[in-house]
């Protein structure tokens, strides 16, 4: 179960040539943003003055690999987005690399996005039967292709009018996406009327920097990002998200709200829950909430829902330790650590040899005999996808001594597909669909193992929001309940 | 600060061919070893019935990049020795890559070994002078050259007498190596008579299959490690430690003691205190107990040292947590997680540009604002050696609204160089040399700041050691005190 | 100077699934094709029944790198088009390798071209304000939008009708391209009406196997091919060239002329002279004669413009081989070879110092000093464009002992850009703009030097056509005489 | 069939520190000697003053991709030596990579050589008896070892004298090596007693740099090489080959023979004669003449022995070339081109399909049709080894409209290994040992096939030498008539 994309833009203010690091500072921004896809990135940056002087680098790859000190001097320019992305194998090319960029009657445009349009095969059709040929099946370009045909009530000799045309493409579409538009000197950052995916602003703040206190130090500026987790690493503070529907506009003057597309009705507001369980990263802001405190208030719902006496409260680190920690408070047993992970384990690695088969442990962990030893552990971990790691987790703590396992997963079984950007295994091979809870611990060897309800969950998330709304509302739980927003597309099928 | 290397070694028991899965194992033994060394690894393997029959893979890098299944597989043999190292960027080539392999006038050879011989220098100058060339500067093919020549007491009609030649050798160098020597059908593991390396036996259980309980399942074989945290994930058990000066063989029938290299007196014996604190992945065991079990008891002490007011305690993850818990347990305030690692960030990565620079805030870690806000922190580390990253976390933490930080360091200040196989800065780099605790804390923006007692260290690394010693005494603490074991050969200044 | 790209494809005839290696064939077609581009290639084939089962395999380097059995493994099918390119190094991307494939109302399109489109900056235009966007700078793409949007005249529900939208797209784009198109389960060839650049068809035979005449070594099928120097080598028997202005269908029929597009006045033919000069491989046919012939002619009449008393008549090798042969019967002096050539010398070396580049001498050619010790000598070159090489190469000669070196060019000076495909420096690069023949002699060190006049160099390649047309005329000759056919575009300026 | 090696030295002249580009140069001509081996390459350099500062510079690949100018300018000193080689897949690893540097009692030593020690056996056997490991089975480093290992005449507080030691190596190694050997500011070149491996001395002249003549141009020096051919491009004169038997010191004073080893009876003497058939550049001097000479020569010869009625003379290109130019002027037939070489067909390649493998065509060439149609051909190649690619030219040029075609090989018949250096098949995969003449004829669809003779090659070399002997003799030709120098040892059998 994987994220597809993170989105950056930054604009620096005031009068050009700035002396803002803009290139670094999105690169540094996509760093923080690279657990949400790790399969390629890239940055497009502008010069401001002309829609011709666009610089261009990306690629296959980690931030860390692709982008070097040549490459960041080239992406010249006062203005950027950037784009890192999670593809499943088969689309796993260059050409699908973002931001896309293409030539249009205005100019260059760049654009960048984060989910997946659900009405694709229809917008598809729509552009082909206009006698465009389209070079790749990323929602992208089709994204792109969109807005360069101007809708008929903008008229050509106003220019390209971009607000007008994303408004238009935002009716056709309805979700999911976080996007990013640059053209010449202006970056419009747009978020789909569902809210489905996340998308914030941040203001680049001078630096303190003493009796030094000159240049770029000064300089002032504008972020946007898929999440707020980089922006002190690059001197930014958080402000606010971008609202549902709203196409927000970045330039050198500061931002403003150019639009807002008409919202659904609040209860089907769609926020993806799963960005709270799993996606985002612990110190990001969501809805006025930290991630890691809704991920405590999982833990505690959960300890709530299936307590259990035992001796230590632990996780699989990493995934699972704000729950823990969560679980451990409510349930007044300690929190204690039983588990030491290998960092050095990759993902490609030789076949094991049926007897390394047949032994079934956790390569990527080992046991922290000792604290194990005779005691009863409650585990906790984010959530169950197939299942396959838990059972030899459970294995190595028993061989290391334990008495009882206990599992207990800070979110509800997942057992739907998404059709907004995550990428989830087919229903087969959901665990949640073959086996429920006991069925399950059986089949992993723990003693006990419970799910957190969807109310719970959907009631933990809600528990710190800043702005609590009385009705508890706005979240999809599609993969948890098969309850799409909007309803599914005809053409989609599962 | 790195530790060097890591050395491994399997051999299956029994008649051969066995069916027991030697390559593979010995490849995830190394990988549970990974952190001893990224830049190189190698495996030779031999098929036992003749000197000729060697497999070897070895190269530059990561062991998951190193080996798959195709390297795997031409590493045929009933017994086989495996290496994984760091090294200093001058020798970082591939002819230094270990095992080293050599051709002798009893068949072939292969040695790996963790360690540096502190007398190198004039072990060379002999074998340089009985007309041997070497071709590398490396401490392997010193071993091995001087291995190849038969000391005079070893008549050369009785075979090679490997043991003999060790014994030799070992008396020449006093320390430090932790080594293991492939010829034919045996591995000699063998460890310096001063213990300055870990080195340890596990035996290779049968794997409970139930029902299809055949084949290479009921096989069993003899591992050597210098650590023992991978073993549960191989299915082999922990038995006990090469004890210094010992040489051990391993062959088809079992283990044996074959020699015993006098001893230093014990007070004098040292092991090196670091593999304590900072090397020894948590899970291992040495001398009766578990790393992570010491390492709280540093974090235990160092709150009886030095106590202080607060809220809440956390580590710099991942390295000062087993501390942190440790020091929370005994100073009873909560441990609470206050920073985000962002597993992402590289080493090499672009230049921050100047406004970067002056932000000071570190990269690789988030706060978690809502858990920092407000409140009194002691974070805890395990080591500070240049003292470079401490400031900026220190940073993040308050621009995150912390009121207070307290450092607090589970060892002591790192002052002197090592020359038995730890690659430790120039003592200019050192921190420790240029500021003491008061003003580093200054330097860094700490509240306060304090380093575990070298006494304070001792005494917590023996606390919970199985056969406790009434004489508190064992420990190589010369990156500590400048008192190295067995004195500062000549040849060595600093 | 070099050619720009090499355009191939393969049809298998009679009932499918065929078992004819259209995969294979393909791949040795375009390393016959290797000549006239080296940067990128790539090769796209279709199964035949649907217009989704597009195969494609392309990317940056040669042929022999690109392809290898498990790549032409995946490219399943009974047609194909392949593509091999040269480029400058601005554009040299991923992206831009051919053939270019595109997804269109009626289905993928494949397509690949050798040529420049003079009026590409209107035709993008005129594009880009339908409301296309364009995501790259090349010809190809161009030509895909161009042909994706059906002209008034085609109605819709007749099915894509691909040859009346290549007419169309003929009529706006005068020259100058060798098109081959590829859709489901046909290629079009296309060629110029100026019949600029080469294209030629082929039929492959069946193979006599024997008494083991079976299976695909019956099989037939078409070729369709840039030159025709690789088709016995593939089992095809040159047929025709494609006429200029034609588009011939290929199907598993057959092939079949569907059109021709009208032809500008036969005197303003423009058939690329500069073909038969350097870019074709000496094997090839145009217009019913071998190109080694055409050469072989330029030298007889540059030996009839300018004889020279000499001893040896020599090239460098292997440009001016056919033409020296020429020269020697011609002017009844010995044709000998006088240097040797050292096929190890790259492209990217190491920097010469000083003293080597004071050296002036040829690294890339050895002199054979006792053929040449004494001797007076005439060298024939095929072209100069800058006049580097020649320098070294004399100097070389002399140092080795040659009395007297005259320099004869086969083809006139090079004093003009091309818009028509043809990489050519700059106006200031072209020696030719700098120094007359007499001047260029005394800088390279020649005792004398001189070209081939223009009037010459079209008499001889018409000298042996099959077809000889009473009134010589039909070859473009712009880069020698600055005259281009059917004037030069407003757009361009030199 | 492939030569192994190819060797090169160069030293400043004068007062150090020169202005000479020693590394350029050594670069530069071991890219003249590239045809001697591809698969891998390196150069050491020494700043002279000391034997500790060496600079090296090796691995896998050409010498274009091997050496940039980075390579290069790491090279520092005033001398160096430089190797490139071939060699069998097996021991084709970096760790063998040459020149070969070894740390001895008196400093660094490098090693390149050309040949195959044929009692390596023996040799080896005594180093390892010695107490010495080997750490590869390579015969540089048997070599260096045994240099390592002052001989008993050799008094130590004489310092190392060289000379001395590998006087003694070359009583102990008959045969067959021609090295470079360097150390502090000195190279030795030696060739062994037998002369069979070649090496020429070079002196590097002023450069004539006008009025300019200042600095780097005036710089004077001396190389050593396997062949002459790169001698010009470098800036050098032929001066002499060093004799067999002969120790040559090349230092800053210029060049003295140190010591010349007792030769065997000059009817025994031993250069290898394929160096002339096949292996050196054309335009190399042996033995006062140069290659392509004696190639000519052979060509008369072989119009001589099998004289044919034909139209037209041709070669393969661009092996057969020179003999080709012989035979045609032997035997008053007009010598013309047939065959136009594809360059960029590479040996890893696609499998063909079968349809392609029956059509049994020459890949790598084409036909030049109208120069074959209606003719009688005969062509030269000037060996034949397994006879794989003969058949398939023949074809081609049948398919194009020969009528006949002769083939007349311009060697011997190949039947027996080398153990000097050169890569043969085994007797069962070279073609002589299966079919003779006639049988091959038929075979490959010859009308006729006829070889050179021995007496008639050996002739053939001789009738230019410079220093004709009266008395025929003085070539290896084991590998056409089994007669070994030296006899075989009792170790090899084949």
């Amino acid at each position: 179960m994987t994220c597809e994309c993170g989105v950056f833009g930054a604009i620096a203010c005031g009068d050009y040539p700035t002396q803002l690091d803009i290139a670094q500072m999105i690169c540094l921004g996509m760093v923080a943003l690279q657990h949400r896809g790790q399969e390629s990135a890239g940055i497009v940056t502008s010069q401001g003055k002309s829609s011709k002087n666009f610089s261009v680098h990306k690629g296959m790859g980690m931030i860390n690999n692709l982008f070097n000190d040549e490459a960041i001097k080239k992406l010249k320019g006062n203005l950027g987005i950037g784009h890192t992305r999670y593809s499943t194998a088969a689309a796993s090319e260059v050409v699908n690399c973002q931001p896309f960029v293409v030539h249009t009657a205005h100019g260059a445009l760049a654009i960048a996005h984060n989910g997946e349009l659900v009405n694709c095969e229809s917008l598809r059709r729509e552009v082909l039967e206009r006698g465009v040929g389209l070079s790749t099946h990323s929602d992208s370009e089709l994204i792109a292709q969109s807005l360069c045909c101007a809708p008929e009530d903008v008229s050509e000799h106003d220019g390209p009018n971009w607000p007008a045309r994303i408004r238009h493409f935002m009716t056709l579409a309805p979700l999911s996406y976080s996007l990013v538009v640059m053209h010449k000197d202006k970056i419009y950052a747009v978020r789909d009327s569902y809210g489905n995916r996340p998308l914030c602003l941040g203001k680049i703040v001078p630096v303190d920097a003493g009796h030094t206190n000159i240049g770029e130090t000064r300089a002032e500026g504008w972020v946007v990002s898929s999440e707020s987790c980089g922006f002190l690493s690059i001197g930014a503070r958080y402000v606010r998200e971008v609202e549902p529907g709203e196409i927000v506009e970045l330039s050198r003057n500061g931002y403003r709200t150019v639009d807002i597309v008409e919202r659904p009705d609040y209860k089907r507001m769609a926020f993806c829950i799963f960005e709270y369980v799993y996606f985002a990263r612990s110190d990001s802001m969501f809805e006025g909430q930290m991630v890691y405190s809704a991920r405590l208030q999982c833990g505690r719902q959960l300890a709530r829902e299936f307590p259990i006496e035992a001796d230590i409260v632990s996780s699989v680190p990493e995934s699972g330790t704000a729950a823990a920690h969560g679980y451990a408070r409510e349930s007044d047993v300690p929190f204690g650590e039983v588990l030491c992970k290998n960092r050095y384990v990759g993902r490609t690695f030789i076949q094991p040899s049926n007897r390394l088969r047949k032994l079934g442990v956790a390569k990527k962990f080992g046991a922290l005999a000792q604290n194990v030893e005779g005691k009863r552990i409650v585990l906790i971990d984010d959530s169950i996808v197939r299942g396959n790691t838990i059972g030899p987790i459970i294995k190595l703590l028993r061989d290391a001594g334990a008495t009882e396992v206990h599992i207990r997963i800070a979110s509800p079984p997942l057992q739907y597909p998404c059709y907004m950007g995550i990428n989830i295994p087919t229903r087969e091979e959901l665990i949640a669909n073959k086996l429920n809870a006991d069925q399950l611990a059986e089949h992993v060897g723990a003693d006990s193992l419970a799910y957190l309800s969807v109310e719970g969950l959907i009631k933990a998330v809600q528990m710190n929001k800043a702005d609590v709304n009385p009705i508890k509302s706005g979240y999809c739980t599609a993969c948890l309940t098969g309850e799409y927003p909007g309803g599914l597309p005809e053409e989609l099928s599962w």
